[in-house]
């Protein structure tokens, strides 16, 4: 496995890369690797000639406040996973390489991140889109590998790539749980052993909503469950929880074919976010 | 000449191209070719393998009120310069192929965008970085050529590139004049004869500004200069007259090492645009 730390160089390897026809997987990711993250690769692996892999805690996703500082990183034990895993190139620069000189020059995504977690993180997905732009242009993928965890972010990328014309494909992966049903996440090491007890109850509460918004269609009764579930984990207060049109995330409405079921908890060390997508097209007969 | 209006071939057409390790130049124009258009055409002959024209009129950089009904077309005329200048790919989407949906993820760029035309053009260089966006990702070009003379349009262009990696090497290009050294534009074909006739004083403003610039290092002499020349002209309105740091576009300093004495001029059918370049590094010593 090749390691890359320098941008000029990232850009000149993708670029030779894409004049040799080798079909380029890129997997972007924050680090502090886990399961979540290999499928990812997994995927990569069977579809793409080279797999590239990014670690990099993007500073401009995390507004004041946030977690930047504390994100877990450990790029040892990380870059023997991802070579185990069958990532060809690394590539994990400084924020100062990414970033080497300020600018002014934002992309705004709409109104898809005025909801879910963008309501409560103003600017994040501005941050997430540039990084993604500069990720994407340095590395120049034929497909890129997303995890469905992060569903908003997932879909404000899948309609950026298409009103932006980006030359790669977006491949959504199925979020990959631990047995108790808890979603992977860099952050679930953040838990207190009391917390990790109750954090599957997440994922509980949203399988019940989902199971009443697909046996009936009814979206208010399903976010009710929702919430009354997330309101009985005692350590966690819920940031929200919401039933949306998804990819639009948009109100949902007849017309609708899918749904995500979605829920964000803080607990005392981490924020955990967590979903379900909802086939809808057979509510309509 | 090979034709193509479809955004999903023009993808199709690069991708091949660059799986070949074939070199692309990339002149996108609005169309209504001039000299000014054939010399971009001309560089990126000498310097590439293949070179792609595109002509879009972009409803986007447009606003309400502007000249985008109006603008002059014509494509078969285009097609023949283009041909005959070497052209071997002209890409000529429709409107609703380059905006099949609304899209309200933005590109805003900063303060550069804030002077010059920008300010009195809310919105337009938003919609330039968005087809360029679109336009460099659907025709992945190696280079890209841009005229001076659109030098605040040039500027914004390479910081966009700069900050988000684009893999595109932008090429400055001279303006090209006529005989009596009116800067070559699209919009010249809708001045009177007698604006025809004063249109040429915007450049002698400028150089005579550019002149005191370059030999006392006065803006604010050099600025009223031109301020004086432009007012002298009879059919046109001084839109703005400025003198900037090249390419920041913030106020010139002492470290500044280029400025840009630029104008625009409103005449009763087209508001013109012309500008000068000066070396300042010597003024330091």
């Amino acid at each position: 496995m090749k390691h890359i730390d320098k941008v000029a160089d990232m850009a000149a390897v993708s670029g030779r890369l894409a004049s040799e026809e080798k079909s380029i997987g890129f997997v972007p990711t924050m680090g502090y690797l886990h399961e979540g993250h290999l499928a990812l690769v997994e995927e990569a692996r069977k579809e793409n000639d080279i797999v590239i892999m990014s670690i990099f805690v993007n500073p401009a996703q995390f507004g004041p406040g946030e977690d930047f500082d504390s994100y877990p990183r450990d790029l040892e034990r990380d870059a023997a996973l991802a070579e185990k895993a069958g990532v060809d190139i690394l590539f994990h620069p400084s924020p100062e390489e990414m970033y080497p000189q300020k600018s002014d020059i934002r992309i705004m995504p709409g109104k898809q991140a005025d909801v879910l977690c963008g309501a409560s993180r103003p600017g994040h997905f501005d941050g997430v889109l540039k990084v993604i732009t500069k990720l994407f242009h340095l590395t120049r993928p034929e497909r890129a590998y997303f995890g469905q965890k992060d569903a908003q972010q997932l879909a404000i990328i899948e309609t950026f790539v298409r009103d932006y014309n980006f030359p790669v494909e977006i491949r959504r992966v199925p979020t990959v749980r631990e047995k108790d049903g808890l979603a992977k996440s860099s952050r679930n090491v953040r838990l207190t052993p009391a917390e990790r007890q109750e954090a599957p109850s997440i994922y509980e509460a949203l399988r019940k909503g989902s199971r009443m918004l697909r046996e009936t269609g009814d979206a208010d009764r399903a976010l009710k469950i929702v919430r009354d579930g997330l309101a009985l984990i005692p350590g966690g207060k819920t940031d929200y929880a919401e039933i949306l049109e998804y990819p639009s995330l948009r109100p949902l409405t007849a017309e609708s074919q899918e749904a995500i079921v979605a829920a964000a908890v803080q607990f005392s060390g981490a924020r955990l976010i967590d979903n379900i997508l909802v086939a809808m097209d057979d509510k309509t007969c």
